[in-house]
């Protein structure tokens, strides 16, 4: 196990922020940042913006020009070492001279994995890998997950009263969460490759889905996603307008009422509803990396149900609506305690008047 | 307007921690705290520990001893003037040449308010007052209610999972919180100076309502209160043990199961239920400070719509229940948004793998 002396976290930290600085727009690359360094001096740093545009360490390289000559270069993905939409990024930190590479974590691509730190230590670079490795997959959690796993890494988005309520009995919920909480969850549509909802949602509230950022910050739009089992929905709902890409999800032995106009795939049923497992490996085999749900209790307690959530993102207003409003998730059968899903919060915070929750799945509560 | 100076405000704020160490101890009377300084430096300090024994400025002149001479006491509450229980503390400043008094809040009785200050300024000695005031009302909230209010400080305390359910459709509640939670909640237990609950509660769950402290720690046992509306708690039920004293309230048309063996007072009834109100006010006449809540959903509901809460103490386990599981509040009836009751997080922490979320009703939401 390498050991790493306080420059190279602190520097690799910086790194880990650089990189987040692409979360709305490399999608569906992973966001990669790059710091190169002599000793503790920092003279290149870069981030990777856009798929199709130079990596991160490519920006850290020039950025650096001859002071990379015998630096060391902390990056948060290993280099990559095949020719893509650029040239390999191990040729170009050995050719500017770069000494020591620093990685956070592998490419999960298993053909390629360890092919980039191969190419640096066959040209003479000391590698040493896995600092704040658990940060690096954390940021990119969603790449990970589709790479690893074959899937897109889940949120659940909801939003809720105090007395767990999303909803008077009417179906009246504008708004029961501030402007503040609702502005945020525009910032996390933003890194989601993919907005999923449910037709029942669409023709409820006729959303338009799309991630709306305060002027001169950019997103690359999430798609998005209306699971429509019979294919129902009405082509002028607002989710097909042409502010961003749509995808419809009917069941195969379903005809969608709006034919060739928008596109769509359809996915088996699993007790005569859609195959939700199946519907998240299609938008994985799509490139899509994170998917955030904005649905109604049905949809939201059939994924929990599945076991296919890998995050909750809880909006709770300070605010009581009483035993007769909208329940939170729907259809979820517990009848004895052992049943009960356990969580565990990994976030908690202020969002104006209310808080906001980020929690996930753990097999068994402590 | 007084001017404070840094040192005065760290010398209050240590006066207040001080007074907060007797959080347990002091009911009915309110937590005072005292710091004695000559300048910057400390030479006495002192809290009130137990009603009957000496008042904070006490413990901290006889900690000063001579060192009092020409100093400024810090207290949270205006000293005494009256012979009580123990002879007044403006005499006893005076007497030890205390030059200089600062007060964080008036003492709240109308008939003696300002008669401490009067009594020092004719003795010579500098009065300022209102430092930090807010945090010195906040300290004893229970207490200025009781005065200014003619009732206790109602707090609901409430457990919930995260999806807003108390309880699996079969009543099973043990235990949706951690045992950190558990522990938490005897803390606010035993500063309170009533735990109240209904009989619905003892007659489902026979809990004991005592406040466990870990050992060495000591607690005033707070008065346990049984809304009793019929009179029909068993005499053995646990909340009428002797581990600490119970009082029974019944409505005023009902003559109680248990005669005279239970301590009781009756209230009328209001629309068919026990007046909450009156409840209450009588309460505030056996000089309880402080109410816990501790009922089940229908209680909670009703104090909620009579407007007679004034801050929920809520625990979220990071579990799901699912939406057969108990409502958090019982009764309520919300039919639009405008009617939904607004609260202000005033605090919110980790306990254990648990939330807890302290909030205060407000007029009307932001």
């Amino acid at each position: 196990m390498t050991e790493f002396n306080a420059t190279d976290h602190a520097l690799m930290a910086r790194a880990l922020r650089l990189a987040e600085r692409g979360a709305y727009t490399t999608k569906p690359n992973p966001m990669v940042g790059c710091v190169i360094a002599q000793g503790d001096r920092v003279v290149g740093e870069g981030w990777h913006v856009r798929a199709g545009e130079p990596h991160a360490e490519v920006h850290a390289l020039q950025h650096a020009g001859a002071a990379a000559m015998g630096a060391t270069a902390y990056v948060t993905l290993e280099p990559c070492a095949h020719h893509g939409r650029t040239p390999p990024c191990a040729n170009a930190l050995v050719a500017a001279g770069i000494t020591r590479v620093v990685a956070a974590s592998r490419d999960p691509y298993v053909q390629v994995s360890g092919e980039g730190f191969r190419k640096l230590t066959a040209s003479g670079v000391v590698v040493d890998t896995g600092l704040m490795e658990t940060a690096a997959r954390e940021l990119n959690r969603g790449f990970f997950s589709r790479i690893e796993r074959g899937r897109p890494w889940v949120r659940l988005k909801l939003a809720m009263s105090l007395d767990g309520r999303t909803a008077l009995a009417s179906g009246e919920s504008k708004w029961i969460t501030s402007e503040a909480a609702r502005a945020d969850v525009q910032r996390w549509r933003a890194r989601s490759a993919a907005i999923l909802t449910a037709s029942g949602t669409v023709l409820a509230d006729n959303p338009q889905l799309t991630a709306r950022l305060p002027d001169g910050e950019e997103a690359v739009a999430p798609l998005r996603v209306v699971l429509d089992t019979r294919g129902r929905v009405p082509t002028r709902a607002r989710v097909f307008d042409a502010s961003a890409p749509t995808l419809a999800v009917h069941a195969v032995d379903m005809v969608p009422d709006y034919g060739d106009d928008i596109a769509a795939y359809s996915v088996p049923r699993v007790k005569g509803r859609l195959d939700l497992g199946a519907m998240l490996a299609q938008l994985g085999q799509r490139a899509i990396n994170e998917v955030q749900v904005e649905a109604g209790a049905t949809l939201a307690g059939s994924l929990i149900e599945a076991g296919l959530v890998d995050e909750l993102l809880l909006y709770i207003a300070p605010v009581i609506l009483g035993d007769r409003g909208r329940p939170l998730l729907g259809g979820l059968d517990i009848s004895v305690m052992s049943e009960r899903l356990g969580l565990e919060i990994v976030d908690s915070r202020h969002v104006g008047p209310d808080l906001r929750l980020l929690l996930r799945p753990v097999r068994s509560r402590a």
